[in-house]
């Protein structure tokens, strides 16, 4: 626990899966590619989870659940759907002791097995818009697994939508992206990020247009935040989810789907880690003030005990840390590793002066205060923390976006961050070219930073980057 | 949705299946034996799994995720546990686009990934009590699937903890089984429980003792609600779990594991519903009000949306029906199928008179009240229907319970209910014979309904039935 971790500037993928296993908070699978998420681990997704859960019911969508079996024959009915998954699949061939007839697919995504089920749901245009969301465990077989950027198994939502229009759909889908996701993201998760349109290249197979929210992580590199898409009459078509309209006429649905996983962790880690271990905001914080007893007497653990409690009863995650057998030093070490936001030492010298020492995670810097003051300046600490650290992440990212003129120079750039260049100077050969240099166009937004209707559009600007 | 449910008297399977159906609780999956949960049915769930992980964290476990997938050598390590499942397991053997060199199982369980990890975590004393839980779905390959009750794919927790001795372990196993299940099962969903200990025969594989709670159903069957399991060192010795003790000599842990599945829903179905459908326990209850808009006019959406504010801002889950363009009778049928607590119907008429009409679902009296009352009836009703379903149940279970005094007469009463009678009367050529007439030892209790030790203690009584 206590061995140092790798700097960022030395090795940051070596940082990083320091981070995670001195913080406690993964493992590998014994199965290649897969992940067993730590208590630590979980706790951050799960408050991810709740903050988001909160904002899709907020914007209408009722949760469900759908198997994990899914038949071979239903990849097949959307024809880019299957060829987008195909080389991805795990595939059950046996089942209770026996050969299966048909083999059946874990699922990669539940878009066939929900939109055969939308087909049935939907007859009227009173049944639309149709808004259903799912948390659950997909499978997507990973040749180069990483700890939650690229597992074979990973935990998500997907959200999966049926509407009367393109226009509905539409709104939707960027309703979702902004509201849910974006809040999320920079509201909770303290990670600023670029929204855009997917060009052809790199959109969800299947899908007419695919928007994102992209982030820069702390070498510089993207990493795909969450996407939505809006998929068209394609689904719909594939599996006749047909409504009669208000005039009385059969017509396709238009449909969305979105989803975020636990790569959101990953980005939480890249985000806002430093030399010392993880740095979590103090909305997700799972634990968000960490009061450590230095030596266990009577006068120190009332004191601690007291703030814990004052704490607590005013709303805080707050938890005493009195393992007094295990060193102070080791102590202070393993709740940096963790990220807790803020940390309050209450030992005897100090405390014999009416003072408890507090430390803010993001800075480091240890303050002596006053015992009744303590519990006002942990609160104010963990409202100055998210700022702090939004701010952080979206200075480095002006640092590091560099606005250029041709494709050559955009990789230059990619090397040290986001590259930002004239969609029009890059074209289907600059894709090609990019891809070979190991970057991609990350997404395209107008000049003003706002979204694009199509990629067509003229005077687009297209982010280049090195991605996750 | 209107037509009438099977009545139960004439079969309940098939009311059963009914209420799921026309209660849009869930239907089957593509995949035999898999099922998809709709929202209704899923927000059932998801209000179960809030209460329970309320309780189960105030039990001092955290949650963790463990991979879906597991090396079939990981099945074999502990013995009776592989032979437990191995007629169930679902097998992977393709990933990726090739055959595995070793295939892989789909969890049917946790207990052998986790209990792997285990080693790792423990290595001494101070890291005990290890108390971890997982929110997950697991694969079990049914043959004869009924939705919730049994269904090759189901969604569960599983609680797995390591001890520094038999009686911590059994102490925990015991806090999880009152503590977390019953008071859920009891406070929640209303449903009264028997608490007791599995015979060697009905114990779970790899187990030392199994404690159950276990329910009656409408039609007078047992349905095992949840067990909490003493492993005693069987895994810990399989997977080389060892402490160093505080002594400092080397010990193998003391284990146990847990856990309650969705077939919680389906004992919710069955425990509560009458012929008109579900009946939801308020605490419970997704939505525990609906306020039905008879017409939509100025003063009748005045009222309804006001009432709907009022209970909302006294912390009441209350939802407004406005979809007028629906029969007043459908959606009142509807309400009652889905089983919430209290209906309000505004009307013009009722109105006029300065009233309204509420409708408790257990009873099913409609009753006229002025509309500045309306409020603090509902939450009255509220308080009161807990306690009318709760009691119903426990007057039914008392009444369809006969004490008898052989294996014979325990056969003839478990066609009607629960048969108790000294459990060394039936011994294992009794069990073999209940087997044989389709009924089970349910549990083993002490003559005064309290937890034997162990199923050789003189005096113990055993409840016979026939189970789900």
């Amino acid at each position: 626990m206590a061995s140092p971790l790798t700097s960022r500037s030395t090795d940051f993928p070596r940082w990083y899966q320091d981070v995670i296993t001195q913080a406690e908070l993964a493992d590998n699978g014994p199965v290649r590619g897969t992940m067993v998420i730590r208590p630590w681990g979980y706790a951050i997704w799960e408050r991810m989870q709740a903050e988001l859960d909160a904002r899709i019911k907020d914007a209408g969508a009722e949760n469900a659940y759908f198997p994990l079996f899914i038949p071979e024959s239903y990849l097949r009915r959307e024809a880019e759907h299957v060829e987008g998954f195909s080389p991805e699949l795990a595939v059950v061939t046996h089942g209770g002791g026996r050969e299966l007839e048909e083999p059946v697919v874990v699922r990669p995504t539940s878009e066939t097995v929900i939109n055969s089920f939308f087909a049935k749901w939907v007859q009227s245009y009173r049944d639309l818009p149709l808004l259903v969301n799912q948390w659950a465990n997909v499978v997507r077989w990973e040749l180069r697994p990483r700890l939650f950027l690229r597992t074979s198994e990973f935990l998500w939502q997907e959200g999966h939508t049926a509407h009367v229009s393109e226009a509905d759909a539409r709104d939707y889908a960027l309703r979702i992206l902004h509201d849910v996701y974006r809040a999320t993201m920079e509201e909770v998760l303290a990670v600023p990020v670029r929204a855009g349109l997917k060009t052809a290249r790199e959109r969800f197979a299947g899908a007419i247009r695919t928007w994102t929210l992209e982030a820069m992580m702390g070498d510089g590199k993207a990493l795909q935040m969450g996407t939505s898409h809006e998929l068209g009459q394609n689904f719909a078509k594939a599996f006749g989810i047909q409504f009669s309209s208000e005039a009385g006429s059969l017509e396709y649905a238009w449909q969305t789907s979105w989803g975020v996983s636990t790569r959101l962790v990953g980005a939480l880690i890249m985000a806002h880690g430093d030399d010392a271990g993880l740095r979590l905001p103090p909305r997700l914080a799972p634990v968000q003030v960490v009061v450590v007893l230095v030596r266990d007497e009577e006068a120190t653990r009332q004191a601690a005990t007291a703030l814990v409690d004052e704490l607590a009863s005013a709303g805080v995650r707050a938890r005493l840390d009195d393992r007094v057998g295990t060193s102070f030093g080791r102590r202070s070490v393993e709740w940096e590793l963790k990220g807790v936001p803020v940390r309050v030492e209450v030992g005897p010298r100090d405390l014999a002066g009416g003072e408890v020492t507090v430390v803010r995670r993001d800075r480091r810097e240890k303050r002596s205060v006053a015992v009744g003051a303590a519990a006002a300046l942990v609160r104010a600490d963990l409202d100055a923390v998210h700022g702090a650290l939004y701010t952080e992440a979206e200075e480095r990212q002006a640092e590091r976006t560099a606005r250029v003129g041709t494709t050559a120079e955009a990789v230059a750039a990619a090397a040290e961050g986001f590259a930002v260049l004239p969609w029009d100077v890059i074209g289907t050969v600059g894709e090609e070219k990019l891809a070979s240099e190991g970057c991609t166009v990350r997404c395209l937004q107008a000049e003003d930073g706002s979204l694009p209707r199509d990629e067509h559009e003229p005077g687009l600007m297209a982010m280049v980057a090195k991605a996750y």
